[in-house]
């Protein structure tokens, strides 16, 4: 596929998707202080952030609220205390998880919600349940994406089969989500070069969301855009689970449209993010994570690793290879 | 041009490159302790590395002895007193910047000494003395490479020029230095082709030694390989001038050749990176990096910052603007 764009001008299609408090509170079990934030939802705005992902639409029936903080949940409410009637440009996506969300009773009428775009997480082999979560989403007024999850070990003719299933559902775009960092940024390209070809057919966009286990969650997410893909997801400071994410500021610092600014998430690292992690709060490349990256599996075993403040990584990666191959 | 290698098989070309004392070395003024030095040198026999970079080979003239650890020298007696006869696969290289070595009273023949290679690093306006350098060097018997540095603020028509000199001196191989960790992916592609052509045309082959200031120094270095460079540096942990460099072990968890092994160079983290680390030695992703490298400048205003223990990397920022447009 021909490279679309180049590193001088700018595409209309871009769309930057913020998704700190999401993937950042997998860290801190979303236990953020309101000014983090309002503040990081007043950066977005200056930023030119084109969506702000606050949370999940996490089941009270399978998580109970005292374990985590609010934004596990996203109510409306909650949402609003924040945003207010949001009067501004930038957009508010939730994330559904298929199986963990309980979207007929907590999702409600768009007319009754700040949320504009709901983002349904779901592995390969639950799609049926995915389309049903995106069929109730849209009728309801949402904008949708897919976010097929660990990609990286996902059959290509599985990733055919269910883009033409998810062509023909209401989805606004597809999103490739690198839930490993196992992807090179060859096979980024080639699965862009793929999910855009099936967006093209069914008319969606595109996305991608990389982790950072082998340090190419920036590159694999510039790369994937080089052949297409349009929504991009990024974190201040890449603040995510396990190894973290592709870094906002590095993407705002790349991409070339003049409404993209780097000094307002700048400020937030200084701010919130490095106060977080001077309070333990950790996230970001480390040998473990790499491991598991190059081993193109769950992120699970490192981040335990961590957590238990291990510093023996060969022994770890004997571990993980039994822990693999067991 | 046609991508060269897949993600499935091993290209005989490739030749790893640990440059961890030499580029490591510009963090801690080259205070290593002897016992690092050999047990990197063992675990980079046992890794499959195929050439380790000692450090520089700096005029003594210029550089005050008493300020530096001994390899910002690297007399042959000291790389003898760690690698004998050097009895193994792994080459012995040193680095000899233009203008500061005082090349032919220090670099004796080779019959004389255990190196094997000398890099040569230079800027884009000092190729005749460059080429005087390599000249001298390939009579007394060493493999010579260029490294060209900065690269990302030189112009087509230079490198070109460059090229088509140094095609007709006795060098190996031609490095693309990203000294300002400034270029993406489709850059250094670019670059690589550029350089490959002309490699071709001149019987030479083609390294790269990435800067990490955009967590892309990784992606950099196998990005220009698919375009057929063969030599790639890394540095354990990156460990490197600012930002460092492509981590030695992303590098060979990636190469498909049975020969690499990741093992022996966590062993080398565990027991002395880390250490390093704690005792206060820094380098590594950070902001301040971050921005220079966007800025495609110099790295020293930000290494300036992280000594000062600054944190106010939006202020940052603003000098940074100021003092590139002054």
């Amino acid at each position: 596929m021909a490279q679309k764009g180049d590193l001088m001008t700018v595409r209309q299609d871009i769309r930057v998707v913020d998704a700190t408090i999401r993937d950042g509170g997998l860290c801190n079990d979303f236990r953020f202080e309101d000014k983090f934030i309002k503040d990081l939802y007043e950066a977005n705005v200056k930023a030119g952030v084109d969506y702000m992902e606050f949370g999940y639409k996490a089941s009270k029936e399978i998580f109970n609220e005292d374990n985590f903080g609010k934004w596990k949940f996203c109510k409306d409410s909650d949402i609003r205390k924040i945003v207010g009637d949001n009067k501004t440009s930038l957009k508010i996506a939730v994330m559904a998880d298929v199986g963990r969300t309980d979207f007929r009773n907590d999702i409600f009428p768009k007319k009754d919600s700040q949320i504009d775009l709901v983002r349904i997480a779901t592995y390969i082999n639950t799609i049926p349940a995915a389309v049903e979560m995106i069929e109730d989403c849209a009728k309801k007024g949402y904008e949708t994406t897919i976010n097929i999850m660990a990609v990286s070990k996902a059959k290509t003719e599985d990733i055919k089969a269910a883009l033409d299933i998810l062509g023909q559902s209401p989805v606004k775009a597809f999103y490739i989500v690198d839930s490993y960092g196992a992807l090179y940024p060859e096979q980024a390209r080639q699965l862009a070069e793929l999910y855009c070809e099936k967006a093209e057919q069914y008319g969606k966009t595109v996305g991608i969301h990389a982790h950072n286990n082998q340090q190419l969650a920036f590159a694999n997410t510039i790369e994937a855009m080089t052949q297409g893909v349009s929504f991009l997801d990024g974190t201040v400071d890449g603040m995510g689970r396990g190894a973290g994410n592709c870094a906002l500021e590095l993407l705002l610092g790349f991409l070339k449209n003049p409404k993209y600014k780097v000094a307002p998430i700048l400020k937030i690292i200084e701010e919130h993010t490095n106060k977080l992690k001077k309070q333990g709060v950790k996230w970001g490349y480390d040998i473990p994570y790499m491991l598991t990256g190059q081993y193109n599996t769950h992120p699970r075993p490192a981040i335990s690793f961590v957590k238990e403040n291990r510093e023996d990584c060969s022994k770890f990666a004997n571990e993980l290879y039994d822990i693999i191959n067991s």
